[in-house]
């Protein structure tokens, strides 16, 4: 492989990594809002969809592993390709976390809602914001947006403690919520995640760029 | 690097991992042993010797991409290593789990367990022992084993429902257990997360040995 063909092939997955990232948020997006206006048709989507990520996981594993073996990388170019595989893994947790949020609705969408829901669809805003950063940063290999994720990581945790807080006192109060809320729960704790998630991509970015691994939470 | 050194570098690099996955398997079996006797200072043990996994991970991965870039590893070896950097995923997300477990003794270690922990010990059992098999199936390239992690990973997410049930009933019941049976449903919920990511290493001994990616939850 001629080394401008190889520079083609780097270029063709980072696409890769742009699509299943856009795949990602639009996941996260569409998991949340099934759950808020209870639409098991789209959470069923998002269930569905997951296949597609899955694969594309599979398909950037292999160019990577197989650029790996026919080329010999040096520094930069095998530090990218050791992140694609790294960021991959992320993207694809999220994508079974927004899976697992809209199994929830599919299984309380037949109930009314015990509350409004406002930090939750917030906690989506942010961590569908901090993958839209990440790709940016990944791309423009922007050091310093990709540190910036750790902050936004910092609100998603604090509106998580915030509902799981408010969650407990409605089940105190009224027992009859304590089923729909402890699956509330577990959509926040599923957001929490991702949160995480998109942390580690932003380290993974750090890594790439500057050949050294920082912990963005310290 | 002549051909006997690489040899002895693949070797090296399962020993790390052996390692990397007997700790895990003692924070498992720590994290729910301080839950189960309200220790906190075990609890706080599992929480520091997680930065020895992390280290590992660390170290394991930069190996990994070191001989990637220093050999040009074809077929098998290739696939041994980029194995090698999946499973690490793997195991360090279980361990995160037992820390999260651990966190969970920390903050409730003070007060009467609800009910006497009998389901998430069990579930704790077995997914020590999908740890035990699936590092057993990596050296010995076992498919067979690797194969069967997904029947045990059934009985935990069996387990997981029952917890799951028990603990609804226990808040229904008596408002005053439910900050506590939450701290619990979380605390299943991590044992079965273990148990999909010890299912997940049996996927990536597979397709080591044999080259080709099976979903053993299909």
């Amino acid at each position: 492989m001629p080394r401008t063909t190889f520079e083609s092939e780097l270029e063709g997955l980072q696409n890769d990594i742009l699509r299943m990232g856009t795949l990602v948020e639009q996941a996260i997006h569409d998991a949340v809002k099934s759950l808020a206006d209870r639409d098991p048709n789209l959470a069923e989507k998002v269930v569905k969809e997951d296949d597609v990520a899955d694969d594309l996981q599979m398909e950037i594993e292999n160019k990577c592993l197989a650029l790996l073996a026919l080329q010999q990388p040096i520094a930069r170019d095998l530090r990218t390709i050791g992140t694609a595989m790294k960021i991959v893994t992320d993207l694809e947790r999220m994508a079974d976390h927004a899976v697992d949020i809209a199994k929830v609705t599919i299984r309380i969408h037949d109930q009314p809602l015990i509350k409004p829901l406002i930090d939750i669809p917030r906690m989506a805003e942010i961590t569908k914001s901090m993958v839209r950063s990440a790709l940016t940063a990944y791309v423009s290999r922007d050091v310093a947006l990709a540190r910036k994720l750790a902050a936004q990581d910092h609100e998603v945790d604090h509106l998580y403690n915030q509902v799981f807080r408010e969650l407990l006192v409605y089940m105190m109060e009224d027992p009859r919520t304590i089923s729909q809320a402890t699956h509330l729960l577990f959509v926040a704790s599923h957001l929490e995640r991702i949160g995480d998630h998109a942390t580690n991509l932003g380290e993974w970015i750090v890594y790439a760029v500057t050949g050294s691994r920082e912990d963005l939470n310290r």
